[in-house]
């Protein structure tokens, strides 16, 4: 089909689409400077000056010790993106900004900068036509090779992103009765933790590499409920998972690895859980057509750019792949407001 | 003013607005995998194997002598940015891909790839903390500061982008009369040229460094212009610009530099015009506000990143200098539809 049949395809009512733009192709060749211009407002603590009041460039630039030229432009353009208000020349918090970006706020996310556009996540998108072409990570090293200390970072800085995530999931197995429940790579522990939150006769094993379970023992602590909960330090693929759990939760895990390593796992975990016990996967899991929603289906560039082998597996082939490991019948649960899904299977 | 008080103020009418969310923020801390995979798609042709009729990710990937895992996740995530559709796995170009993305097309723009995300440009946002910091870019060797090779790049792979901005400008120094007309930095010429392919008795001479000039020239060449075509290679600043001319053209110049320096170049400029001659900047020139529209707007982060002084100045700021250097009126014209402003000073 040559170009001009596609074009009149795409616009089949002359007068009600606008002429072809080449707006979005610039807007996206300078997209990477948001980003940039974000982690930069995070890092000078902007909106936390912000929200204390300070609302004019010499006023910001003071307390971040930074050049006004600098901060008139990072403001301006943190107003032109909707995370601040200029009004008559003075700066002021957006709602979403102040609820997520005020360090003062109980849901500040910002820490989440550090592990998101640190260089180890970053330098995987530097030459993606590389990526494409050999469908392989620029890095021999990729992230789910070892114990890496990046994950102690995500574990940090990644829990206050995740507890809605973890609150959703808490529902989907709430109980009143004595459950033995299995976090696997339970990084900062937030979804293990919640459930012990909710049911104190809810016992957590959490499994993850030593380095990283000391983050989780530590939120245990904090969220008091470190009496009921049990590391289980290692490998998640070398080490022995034990037996009766009426729960094994899977977060945000499976998609680093390829269908047959994913189901030799999920059969693992099978044999772990008690009759009728439950598996219950987090995972960015787009529909079926693989474009939508938007922000499930795009994690597919994470897990090409820094996996051998991941994917962003739509909702259908993770029930099959959990039907393939003995599980049934398998659910599948949108954690809304999130972008997540969980999926749910029971062992047959 | 505490977070709480500013929520309040941002959402007067509880149940009107969405609850508070932390997407754009996520949205933004992920764009630049926006611009890493559009580069890709460039860089791999994808878009003129689709307006080929190429449709599969089998067939994709082989054109592209690439993998199909990264071609699947590649034009997936092309179809979620709106720069693919994709019906039943089969992928098509939209309106805007197929005028402004396909290389057969006579608008394509995706050369400018090359100047716009070149680690020389790219890198000056690699560490937007320590820029807004010191309020200066991260090289020592800006842009600005000699005959840097990049301007030759710049002049090749920019043309196309800015034929529209040349073809508006033009339309504002129309006539039939002979004039001599002074395209300074003249990079492509693309501004001084659609005006000699208007008027077949304007004369252009074409200030810029040699290297850059010798990419005007060719284009001169090729639009059947070049008997009217005069270099001048040198250093805008230093070299002598002549007498007698009728307009003097000065396209994406000014904003490099700070105030002073502008207003000096200015009256250089007004001493090379005859009475009642007439300059033309091109820029992009927000509004007082510095915040809209938002395209012009943005473009400080660039003068911040890669300029020691440069910046968005307003069309008010331009008309200032302009007065300040002798010339009287000065109009301001929007170039639509592209971002870009003209604002035209009358020597005194």
């Amino acid at each position: 089909m040559s170009t001009a049949e596609l074009k009149h395809a795409s616009t089949p009512a002359p007068g009600i689409h606008p002429p072809p733009s080449p707006d979005k192709f610039f807007e996206t060749m300078h997209a990477y400077q948001r980003t940039a211009a974000l982690k930069a407002a995070i890092e000078l603590d902007l909106f936390t000056a912000v929200g204390e009041g300070l609302k004019t460039v010499p006023e910001l630039a003071k307390r971040a010790s930074a050049s006004e030229r600098g901060i008139r432009a990072l403001c301006d353009y943190m107003a032109i993106l909707g995370f601040l208000t200029k009004v008559e020349g003075r700066y002021g918090l957006t709602a979403d900004s102040a609820v997520f970006l005020d360090k003062k706020s109980p849901a500040y996310v910002g820490s989440a900068t550090q592990f998101m556009v640190s260089p180890l996540v970053t330098d995987g998108f530097r030459d993606l036509t590389a990526v494409v072409r050999s469908g392989r990570p620029l890095s021999e090293e990729p992230l789910t090779q070892d114990a890496h200390p990046a994950w102690v970072d995500f574990a940090r800085s990644m829990a206050p992103v995740l507890r809605m995530a973890a609150q959703e999931t808490e529902k989907l197995v709430r109980t009143e009765a004595s459950i033995k429940v299995l976090d696997v790579a339970a990084g900062h522990g937030m979804f293990g933790i919640t459930v012990a939150q909710h049911n104190p006769k809810a016992k957590i094993v959490a499994l993850d590499w030593p380095s990283v379970l000391t983050v989780a023992q530590e939120y245990a602590q904090r969220s008091g409920v470190s009496d009921r909960y049990t590391l289980l330090p290692g490998d998640a693929f070398e080490v022995s998972l034990g037996t009766g759990f009426d729960v094994v939760l899977v977060p945000n895990f499976l998609h680093h690895w390829d269908r047959v390593t994913i189901e030799t796992f999920l059969r693992k975990v099978h044999a772990a859980l008690s009759p009728a016990g439950r598996i219950v996967a987090v995972e960015f899991a787009p529909n079926d057509d693989r474009i939508s929603p938007p922000v499930a289906a795009a994690f597919v560039m994470n897990m090409l750019a820094l996996t051998p082998g991941g994917d962003a597996y739509t909702a259908s082939e993770y029930q099959e792949m959990l039907r393939s490991a003995g599980f049934s019948p398998c659910t599948v649960h949108p954690l809304l407001p999130t972008p997540e899904t969980a999926i749910v299977g029971v062992k047959k």
